[in-house]
């Protein structure tokens, strides 16, 4: 007896569902059913949200999200401490820190951590445009707020050996982080704990 | 201090994900950006998928989803044992009773089931399309596989006093389901069971 699958159409739907983040084959089938079984314009809706979403620009100073601007909410506002800069490492770190409040100057996203077994080298990584900025605008003092592991404390090592010597104070978020854990899994006390506590690198 | 937040296109689209089933808020946000930093074409064969999907046709005979012809794979099979119809609520109901392949007949999905309280009547469902069907081609046994609850029931009860006359032996599955519980969240065995312990309803 042959056997019955769903049309192809919508195998591949499950299929894509899948590759998202969190979602096991259960959960592809039961929204990819939800998804064809709609009466309304739901789908049309989450479809157009997808691409619309997906040409989003980043900001050219920080590296942040920003909707049809060069410059993104936090580089263009007067309000911010612009003395202050933060280098993290993934633009959706950011927020994060936003939320906790403990953080009010501006920030600079790498785009990723130093990490040789993944083929990371600094040409990689927004570095260049840090050297730039901080040539331009001289902080007086550069937070490095990085994952506290391995990959995370070799960037901030590399940072400090090629800026130590701009005339910037150079500091480190504490570790109060879980060693191991990224920023993204740490919760708002343990960030603005980790901020207030920030030692001095050189 | 202004909240920073994502741009709208990016906090939009996590509204849209959060509305699909079995997704939180911490889930959205993590497929959001992890569409959004997607340097390939993922995001794009995402929404194909979707739309290619959602305009997926339904069999005009079971209800089941077909490609682009008019009958399912099954209805258009010439191995099925025809003189066998089994009734269920939503075509989604037929994958999980076909993987146990305990049924070899044909099926007929109703579109729901029956309840006053969601504004279901008999004229929501496939119910003349199955009269139809039956008069046609009268099915020696027709089985209703419907959830064991209190609509399920009320659906059962409607289409015995609707169809006893019609010549065809009518049976439903045994309640070896949990009670309670509709046809997608039982197992393999658990249909088995309850299809091979129907019982004659007259």
């Amino acid at each position: 007896l042959k056997k019955i699958d769903y049309p192809e159409p919508v195998r591949e739907l499950i299929r894509q569902l899948r590759r998202m983040p969190a979602i096991g084959p259960r959960s592809a089938e039961r929204i990819a059913l939800w998804m064809i079984q709609s009466r309304d314009s739901r789908t049309v809706e989450i479809s157009d949200a997808i691409v619309k979403a997906s040409s989003i620009r980043t900001c050219s100073l920080c590296g942040f999200f920003c909707d049809d601007t060069s410059l993104c909410a936090i580089c263009s506002s007067p309000d911010r401490e612009r003395q202050l800069l933060c280098v993290v490492e993934q633009p959706t770190d950011i927020l994060p820190l936003e939320r906790t409040g403990a953080f009010r100057g501006l920030y600079h996203a790498l785009g990723g951590k130093l990490s040789p077994l993944d083929h990371v080298s600094p040409e990689d990584l927004r570095i260049e445009t840090l050297q730039a900025r901080i040539k331009q605008e001289p902080p007086q003092e550069l937070i490095l707020a990085l994952s506290a592991d391995v990959e995370g404390e070799a960037t901030a090592h590399y940072l400090v050996d090629l800026l130590t010597g701009t005339g910037t104070r150079m500091t480190r978020i504490a570790q109060g982080l879980s060693v191991g854990l990224g920023l993204e899994n740490a919760d708002e006390l343990t960030i603005t704990r980790a901020f207030s506590g920030r030692t001095p690198l050189h």
